[in-house]
């Protein structure tokens, strides 16, 4: 692995939003090299058109051989087919990483087959949009996001500081090392519930169609995530299911508890419950 | 009743942020008088102070004599309780409004027993800020806020469109006219539930210290409305809970179905789900 500064050889598998996006944030520091690797060759010429790869590839057979930094940014089970069928194309002591919004299964998966002299370090980057593909990629969609990084006793801490020093030169405001494990739980609540929450308000009652004149910003902010890419979120959603139901269970709670104050005009536990809900939140930015 | 332009007196009964910031946009329009009433001197002087209103008053008595447009700007238990302290003392042929979030139920009760002679008109601009108070009023908060107004049989048209041609004046985007009771079934779903859902999500989970740190955007905006007014928005729900229930109820069932789909990974439903939230949540703005 080529140490220091950005001397080293970049792979960005999947050139989407997110790949793109790191395509542009990375091709600005300079690397040694970044070239792409997309099934679909008008995301490569868009890549390359944009001048954010050095060149592009639709497999990883050759390109593969001398990369150091390999970051892959496909959904989750995607990531696994990649890794599995290019097992032998990758440079002895890469060090690969993901994109991804579910860690814990994802690498017990790939580190099962993984070889000894390759390292796979899950990455999360909080950050995204409503719309997919290379076109709406941005530089700035790092800017002040956090980026977590979920590290496990078989990765080179060197590795996992080059990830780190990645992060934060795409610019990325906080870079937090935890474990798949808890990444997978908190997220759950903080990520995929809202995101549950937002379509099934979506779902649970009929929009007429002059609804807007009737919302103020409450209504917009908890549905705004309910644009969702469906492909990717069913497959977030089933590969972290247990923690997931865990929390729209709590939420069910939560709420019936609410309904049952607001029937019984039960006034004193109303309160309770938005005075604490109020402290909470306003600790939060 | 004064017509045209704004050649008439007005009173503003409540000066916090709702009062306070009719107060700011009204003052603008240069009206025959402007003056306040409110328990706490301290509102008065600040008012007085920042110049939005003529005069202040800790009662109706004398002010209310020569008011042609009276603006209720208080919680709705209260609204009824003005008015018919105050019924003697209001002019003939008083315009009286107000600006709460129900409507059916304090329509009907304040017709109970207002004489013929005056008319009391239902208005609800779709603006809110999390905090409260004359100190963070604005004029700004009608800008581009949507403004409902709640007509029944016993207004007069002509006072009807005086309440148009105000809330267009102040700054809102488009004014609508709508019956009570239709109001506070869109309401209960298009602003209550959202609140309901903000307050029960805070709720439901202990929140780590940093959770922040593994916050996008989604947890956030579906829980900004979790700062809460607890007295104002207990009373909102129970004034409106026949309908709230009902929305909440089919929120249960919506969001009982997405958790279903993922505990029995049945893609087909969770991506028609999806599918359907998305193209709903674009038409909106």
């Amino acid at each position: 692995m080529a140490e220091g500064g950005f001397n080293f050889n970049i792979v960005i598998v999947g050139l989407g939003l997110i790949g793109g996006s790191y395509a542009m944030a990375l091709k600005r520091l300079n690397p040694s090299s970044i070239c792409g690797i997309d099934v679909d060759e008008n995301s490569l010429k868009e890549a390359l058109n944009m001048g954010i790869i050095d060149q592009g590839f639709t497999d990883g057979k050759e390109v593969l051989k001398n990369a150091d930094l390999v970051i892959i940014a496909l959904y989750p089970e995607k990531i696994i087919n990649f890794i599995k069928i290019n097992i032998d194309n990758f440079k002895k002591g890469a060090v690969i990483t993901d994109t991804c919004g579910i860690k814990e299964g994802l690498i017990d998966n790939i580190n099962s087959f993984l070889p000894d002299d390759l390292d796979f370090i899950g990455g999360h980057p909080m950050a995204g949009r409503e719309s997919k593909g290379i076109k709406v990629a941005s530089k700035d969609i790092f800017n002040n996001a956090n980026y977590i990084i979920t590290p496990t006793e078989r990765n080179c801490k060197e590795n996992v500081m080059l990830i780190e020093k990645m992060a934060k030169d795409i610019g990325c405001k906080k870079v937090i090392n935890i474990s798949p494990k808890e990444h997978d739980r908190i997220i759950s609540f903080t990520s995929q519930l809202p995101h549950v929450i937002a379509v099934s308000l979506m779902d649970s009652d009929l929009i007429e169609s002059d609804i807007e004149t009737f919302t103020g910003g409450s209504f917009k902010d908890a549905t705004r995530v309910a644009v969702i890419n469906s492909e990717l979120w069913s497959e977030l959603f089933f590969l972290n299911s247990d923690n997931l139901i865990a929390e729209i269970e709590k939420f069910q709670k939560s709420i019936e508890k609410v309904k049952n104050a607001i029937m019984l005009e039960d006034k004193c536990t109303l309160k309770d419950i938005f005075e604490s809900a109020t402290v909470k939140r306003k600790k939060m930015v």
